[in-house]
């Protein structure tokens, strides 16, 4: 067994999948035992990079099964193993705001970037070590992912700069292409059910004294969405929210729509400067939930 | 007025005061506008590490006055300036365990190595950067104060490492002289108080049932500081202290003498394998009071 289990957070997507590859692999290679594990199976837009890159997924854990781990795209135990007080975290990567605490030094490395995967290439780059191609191609899968192919607002320099380097190692010829058919694929809403899409990605925030639900769903046809409408705006009303924005962004052309329920619709159109029909709103440029959605709520309150 | 202060932890020691140093020319370096500052005076080490490279003190401030910070040598908000809730930290770059909470993603760089002046040393040189000579020295006696001049064993390879390069960009021609002229420095205890003595860099710790407060001060001459014995013990009792365990550190010979008062002799003779004599235990080659002293007597209870 090995001595160290790095692992992302819990329901796993391309750049948890990825980072807990690219650090198992980069600290092998500077000589520490490690194996990369997953909270969870490979969603299906993760299961299209691996199939690509010839790779299997990582064997799912419930807990920590060795005495240090590394935590790579999470630092907060809510989103850990469930037995993360017991273990010695021996490094953390991460690109999210912090809420750690333990007992002993460690290694951290966060930055402010659009992925763990771009951290990572970096720090490949500064050891002097090579990334082997498989591991290239999925630190780029988790690039793409999360900066939904450089588009994303949370996209920076550093990003734009480790993409084309890390395509060029894992042999990926049309990035435009493998991106967009990697994010297509994580975009099958048909077998999931109305509950399902809504709460998927779902989070709560707390405004002036309304209490907000902001679900968002990626697709390449935002009407194909909203032809489930009537069943959707159901499904809000059964779970009882006082307001639920369920925000479908259409990650080809980076422009969103809205579906809102609840009892403050003129703080919506105030706060995006659109007209509620029919309770949808445009949201024309909008992809980001924390940049640009979040923001804009908040100052209506 | 620069956007970026950069200060170390309260009670700031030459580590503490090199790092915010280094990080702030490291950042200007890389184009942000920083001011180096800290949380009071410098110590009577710290001020020989000043004079002797020509550096002034750092401006002291009781409160971050940038919308933006960095911490250095620390990531605790307890250690910290009182207003760090009112500001965003940029970025950190620390050696201690962490407890750390904020709203934003941000730079963290932590490594479980002997000084931050020695992740800083890093830092530069895997920017590409030349770090001015002053720099260098003050980071050399950042190094040189936490791990005793290579003698601690908080001391890692890296620490070993980056020393002599340090020395060598600062002109330090006789590593071994100035250190020990350094840390000399520091140990003229004549002018404090018994009080002041024990109570300069005591922290609590509870083992079982027991309260155990645990002193120590770095000396030249461990006899020099027994003289006081009677004034010592009578300040411990009169501070009501349980268990109360003095550690007077020799840093030539990295050696020390425990002076304790509390209601659990046999576990102390029992953690150091020594017999107390009149209060006074040997402790032969112990330095360190967080790798040598806690454990041993965190295993009697």
């Amino acid at each position: 067994m090995a001595k160290i289990q790095v692992f992302g957070h819990k329901n796993p997507d391309t750049d948890t999948v990825a980072s807990a590859m690219g650090a198992a692999d980069l600290l092998a290679q500077q000589g520490l035992e490690t194996q990369a594990v997953a909270q969870g199976k490979p969603n299906a837009e993760t299961q299209f990079a691996l199939d690509h890159f010839g790779l299997e997924a990582l064997p799912v854990i419930d807990k920590a099964e060795t005495e240090e781990v590394v935590l790579v795209d999470h630092n907060e135990a809510a989103q850990s193993v469930d037995n993360l007080a017991d273990v010695q975290v021996y490094g953390i990567y991460d690109h999210h705001k912090f809420s750690f605490e333990n007992a002993t030094p460690l290694y951290i490395t966060a930055k402010p970037w659009g992925s763990v995967s771009t951290i990572l290439y970096f720090e490949y780059k500064q050891a002097g070590l090579t990334i082997p191609a498989k591991v290239a191609g999925m630190l780029a899968s988790g690039l793409i992912s999360d900066t939904l192919l450089l588009k994303s607002p949370t996209t920076t320099d550093v990003d734009r700069q480790a993409l084309p380097e890390l395509a060029k190692i894992a042999g990926i010829d049309d990035l435009e292409a493998y991106g967009l058919a990697m994010l297509k694929a994580g975009t099958d809403l048909s077998t999931r059910t109305d509950e399902e899409l809504l709460e998927g990605d779902a989070k709560s925030f707390t405004m002036g004294s309304h209490e907000f639900r902001i679900g968002q769903v990626n697709t390449v046809d935002i009407d194909d969405v909203l032809a489930r409408q009537a069943g959707l705006e159901e499904a809000i009303k059964a779970a009882g929210y006082e307001d639920f924005l369920f925000v479908i962004t259409d990650i080809l052309n980076s422009n969103s729509k809205g579906l809102y329920i609840g009892d403050a619709p003129e703080a919506i159109e105030a706060a995006f400067g659109q007209k509620l029909t029919n309770n949808v709103i445009d949201l024309p440029g909008v992809v980001s939930r924390k940049k640009q959605v979040v923001p804009p709520l908040q100052g209506q309150f």
